[in-house]
């Protein structure tokens, strides 16, 4: 029945592998009409609006953005992303909202006027899942709500803070306060008013013998005495207003000390469970930045204006190549991301671990690849503001992990190979200095290999 | 209850994504069990007996590949390839196989032990599906039946034979026969004498105004006189004896008129008909020959008697950054083939030509890549015959393809994005040559485009 | 003698080949290390003034900049570029002008303060070459002195611009004025006052038989009523102030007749001339800004700050292999470039072409590569404005050419060796069909080949 | 006058840099044409007869390869690589010679004409600098004459070898001789009679405190008793007969204590010596190598026998670009190793150890993408034997190394900046907090650092 409710050759539905079609339950395929249909017909044209509102004001959330945020709640188009066992949630599994998410990824800033943009979407999450009830009153409502915005603030520019227990902000006690102390890079800009919360993971047990307590993670109002914004961190050139990265120095900011989430020490416990599908919105968004590149590479490819030596950019071989090995890869990654989707819903966050490192380290490396490739095939205007794609480019880049645990099976089935094929040996009466005599090598792994 | 089978942590099942664990039905989870026991008692540590016996004599089918393929047929493994919708079929879906082909992957020689090699498998659908009865009769049920060993051939070397119109090779009618002059490369050797058997596409009518008619497709048995093979072909160095790939002569061949396939001038009818399933179990099987140079690649890594520098080679930096790498690439081509394979299995071979060709294109390319950076592991060492990383790394190489047809939609949805955005210039009162002005360019794409 | 002027172990003499050194005269190691001295002192320790003053008048040229040409022209560093056939050229060979460009392109601007940069160069070149007597008193003498600046306008946004042919922007005889009517993209950026004269490429005979003949270079003065710029274009998210991208509409522009270039018709012949030495600047500047990129990653390889899991960044053999074919790679861009400029000393501009050409494509694909590696070590930080290297990355784009020309003399080699192959078939009495047989198919190319 | 002697249009000079063809001497261009006029009359055309010899013979040096041994040791074209410091020479610069080795690399076994291929190259050079007169007497002057042949033995199965302080091999001295016992991967094999001669490294003192003098160098006949080789190592499945590659076994293998070079414990010290120009003739032959591949790489786009879709393969404008790819990066890889040369000729062997690593890492990298980039304009065709391509790409493979030590002068220079940039912001008094406050940053990288 619910095949009834989709064209499977039409978009987006055109776009989804067989087996993700087969697991779309019938409010989710509304859903995905909807977010098709907004970005379709509110965000994607309404860019140029976009753009000159933020010229003339660029620290300000633009009214348009506004107006859209408010229809967009109305219509039920409000904090898709939140996964379905909150009870607030509007009850997506995380491959249905992987489909809505790409559809808005088109759009740079179409997932803020649903409300399923980042940071929100971590912090939301975050405290849904460990905030008191006070503390859900205050921030998570309002968040939820979209009536102001939140930060959060990780990254150091004195530490390697990539490996998080380097984290060397001071959050101390003092009597019923916390005072913080240092310096944090890229959460976003408080030039904007809109931003009203930072989510900051600093440092109050700085002796503990056990490195994984040392941490907490707190509440700071954005208008506290003593939080100032140096500057805006641009990325490749881009400042990203209104929302932008600021780079922070904290003196003597004092919080009261209820704002403390979950407990002192508390941290990485918390930053484990914010390792949640929301690591994957990005992925998910960056398959639609790329879908949106490669229609550029389209329209590129068969304008007509644009002939060098008489023939349109599309009938060079070269670039029919080009365009192919785009399509090709690109619809590889949408198969990765929806596969780390599929895999939390059917085998939960952790087991999910894998593949959500997959996605993440394979799609923002290949996204830039593609999108490349598509400002190649505009030549020197492909690096200008005549398209969005220089843009695009800028959001890709990555990780690395261990596999070598996997080793030891891999060792153990070896031996049994051996075995078996010393067995065969016999069997078959081989004799020693064949041809294959090498082969034992590989399969006898023992101290007594011989080669 | 199919979930009960099997246990999703353990080999084959592991590997396979969470959606396809939830398609395989009990029959095909007995299936997968059991070809993954085979190759791994059977086929792997069996491999230095059929290199020796090779050794011996380079162009007969060893003894030991006889004895397993009987064991093989007797246990059920026979034909497991056969598509569904035939009724010699034993029944698993296109994602079933899949799951089998891979395994059989592992070990070059495996799929031969189980009658699930290339060209019989492809052979065994064309004759299945386009063959007389009394054609079936006399070569269908012999190949099925392990009897004897078909080639086919196609490739020619004076044309550009990708393009098969160029196909050149004259096939006369001379009363009740047919007469065949001119040559061809790459069908399997005749020095083996299970080879019995060419099904060869030549030109009957090449003044046929219509270019798709000049063609069919015949049969040839190989002790037909005038068929002369001047020399095995090798592969990067290899000679893949016994089956090998010979340059073949053909001097006025003569074969019965009735030898025909469907009829005179229907071979592309045929070719068409032939790019069915058969056309990825060639990536499937890629997917395991990688996984097994992963294998090996974790088994250097940790290899106690490798330390360079006083480390394990699997504890520099480095070689973890390519093992995952490996590992990511290798997990996201399995998508890739999986989900063609059940691409087909929902929406028809027809439907699935995107995805075979998606298959196609990036699993050799990313195959070669991964078997490379595997040998790159074993140093020196990983070029010679102690590993058989060489022997996988030569199965690599492709095509490529048009997706500017779908411009026209694409086109069609920017001139709608226009028309809106003229709206809402105009609700908005925007003024002209703000900073977004220049956005007007790619959403019109009309002739008026001023920019 | 020469020898006893430079310690080949420091800076910025340790960076070139032996046989490089081997040809730098004195006099040019003088200018070297003038140069050298002047951008280490003047330049590098300035970039965080020249950044404030810009920041605060985003159009205007710094002051610190008109200070600095002051200086550079006092001390005889100004027009270094200029080929020594020229009467006003310094007298640099090419060979020695790339070091010192190499060393101008450490700072963006370091070689706007010796009037070594883009677009002047080639329109001081051009119009040296070109000008008559009073066209170079009332252009290019002021050009020379730095008393204003100067922009080429060619690009078209209409148009297939690469290939030359198709540029439409209309310049009429109208008695003894010429009206200019069109499109351009790209010329330096007006609202900079300096910014006073605009060599323009245009159509002045659209319907002449010959293509080559259609266009006229014409001298527009940028005070000129009708020219209007309508945008700056950012390249890559980079406005390129002070200096930027115009995008311009030419309204009924007016300009006297005398201000054609060489005569009417003539653009091409200019054009080809254009083609010197100046086109490698760029690239030559590039191997200095790959340079300094790579002095970034060894500065954050070796921060003691900086260390994740507790080793130094320089530390993981993942980033010794890194840093280690960065160098390799940069060394031989380096090899690139000074061999184009040593082969149009050598044997002229026009030879050079093949190897300014290799300049063009190898370096700026090279150079991107490299400084995008840089950024990676510097993790997410990498791509903020806390060091130069986004900026730099941005410059790197290109092309592609034709070789199957010299297919033929290959083929009459070919040809020669089938001649003695046969001769010594014949001596060594070779039979046929042996192993060796299919290698007369690569010797004979004839139409009589066999295979 | 030199430049009298050639033609700088015609091969091979047309190949060599401007500042190459100034650095040839007369002498060296008289050899250049001469080996230039051997390969392409000699050996070229004589492929498919020393193809065939070997095919009936296969470890067994053809009759062909001994005549033209003969005759080329009679034009004096024997031992052309010996560098010009020993008495021994013919008297070319390794720059010089470089250019013959390129030609030699157009075919495989051109070298061996030549006496000018690997491991010869390296063990004459290695007796000529260590071995004693007696010696010197029984084995250089037979190798240097061509008498016999001989192999180098380093690489061990059982440990990591890349680090040579591993060799395991027992050398035990026993009276007046030395007993060896233990294995070996990769000296000629001893299956072919011409191969005399072991130059063995092992371990003489494995518990010397000093691990640099627990090895030593030793002279092993190729028929002492206890030498066995168990099997001939295929490189990618190449046997590389009649070389080849052996695998040894030293079971009590007995030779004269006169046997060892320089002196017992020396190995690392002739090592050390034998990284001598040698090491780079590899890689001035695979320059030739790929010009060879480039050359078929043109034959087969203008090939008229070939075009699919009615245009020959070079029609095709994605392969232009490969064309062109190729031929840019070819050239520069030249250039690379001709620098190297020259460096060394300049500079001396020690100075050149950076110019040789480059060459050994990047020559091998872009010659294995070149030649199967060659590959791939053949089609299925081009991994055949129909071209010597496949057997071209399996000369490929390599290194890696520390540039960290340079990071203390730029931390230096760092300083510096710093210091002037201070003194800079007084002057122009800038104020804190602007635009440009962050890049103190780069500027300072003392402790005192703020950011």
């Amino acid at each position: 029945m619910a095949a009834a409710r989709f064209d499977s050759t039409e978009l987006p539905f055109s776009k989804y592998p067989a087996w993700v079609l087969g697991k779309l339950r019938p409010v989710a395929i509304e859903k995905i009409k909807a977010v098709h249909d907004w970005v379709e017909t509110e965000c994607i044209p309404a860019e140029p609006i976009m753009k000159a509102q933020l010229a003339k004001n660029r620290w300000k959330t633009p009214t348009l953005m506004k107006d859209l945020r408010q229809k967009a709640k109305e219509r039920g188009l409000f904090n898709l992303f939140l996964p379905n066992h909150f009870k607030e949630s509007p009850g997506l599994t995380n491959l249905e909202y992987s489909c809505c998410a790409e559809i808005m990824g088109k759009v740079y800033w179409a997932a803020q006027t649903m409300n399923c943009h980042a940071p929100e979407t971590g912090n939301i999450e975050l405290l849904a899942k460990y905030a008191n009830e006070e503390q859900k009153e205050t921030w998570l409502k309002p968040l939820m709500s979209g009536d102001f915005s939140s930060a959060y603030s990780m990254t150091e520019p004195e530490v390697a803070s990539s490996d998080a227990t380097n984290i060397s902000i001071r959050i101390q006690r003092d009597s019923d306060e916390y005072v913080i102390n240092g310096r944090k890079l890229f959460g976003n800009a408080k030039w904007n008013p809109e931003v009203q919360l930072y989510i900051l993971m600093g440092c109050t047990d700085p002796n503990n013998p056990d490195p994984w307590k040392r941490h907490s993670m707190v509440l700071v109002p954005s208008d506290t005495p003593g939080l100032h914004m140096n500057l805006n961190l641009t990325i490749m050139g881009y400042d990203h207003a209104p929302e932008g990265h600021g780079e922070y120095r904290y003196d003597n900011v004092r919080i009261p000390a209820s704002n403390v989430i979950l407990g002192e020490g508390r941290a990485f416990e918390i930053a484990q469970g914010r390792l949640g599908p929301g690591r994957i919105h990005h992925c998910m968004r960056l398959i639609g930045q790329c879908e949106r590149a490669y229609e550029f590479a389209l329209l590129r490819a068969t304008d007509e204006r644009k002939k060098p030596r008489g023939k349109l950019i599309g009938q060079f071989d070269s670039n029919i190549e080009r365009i192919a090995s785009m399509r090709l890869e690109l619809d590889a990654l949408r198969l990765v991301v929806l596969n780390a989707a599929d895999t939390m819903d059917t085998h939960g966050n952790k087991a999910g671990r894998y593949v959500i490192a997959q996605s993440k380290i394979l799609v923002p490396e290949g996204a830039a690849r593609i999108i490349d490739e598509c400002m190649q095939m505009y030549g020197g205007q492909g690096l200008t503001q005549h398209t969005p794609l220089p843009e695009m480019w800028t959001y890709a880049r990555f990780v690395g992990r261990d596999q070598l645990k996997t080793a030891k099976d891999v060792k153990k089935r070896h031996e049994r190979y051996y075995e078996i094929a010393e067995r065969l040996k016999r069997e078959f009466e081989l004799e020693d200095n064949l041809a294959a005599d090498y082969m034992w090598e590989y399969l006898d792994l023992s101290t007594k290999a011989k080669l």
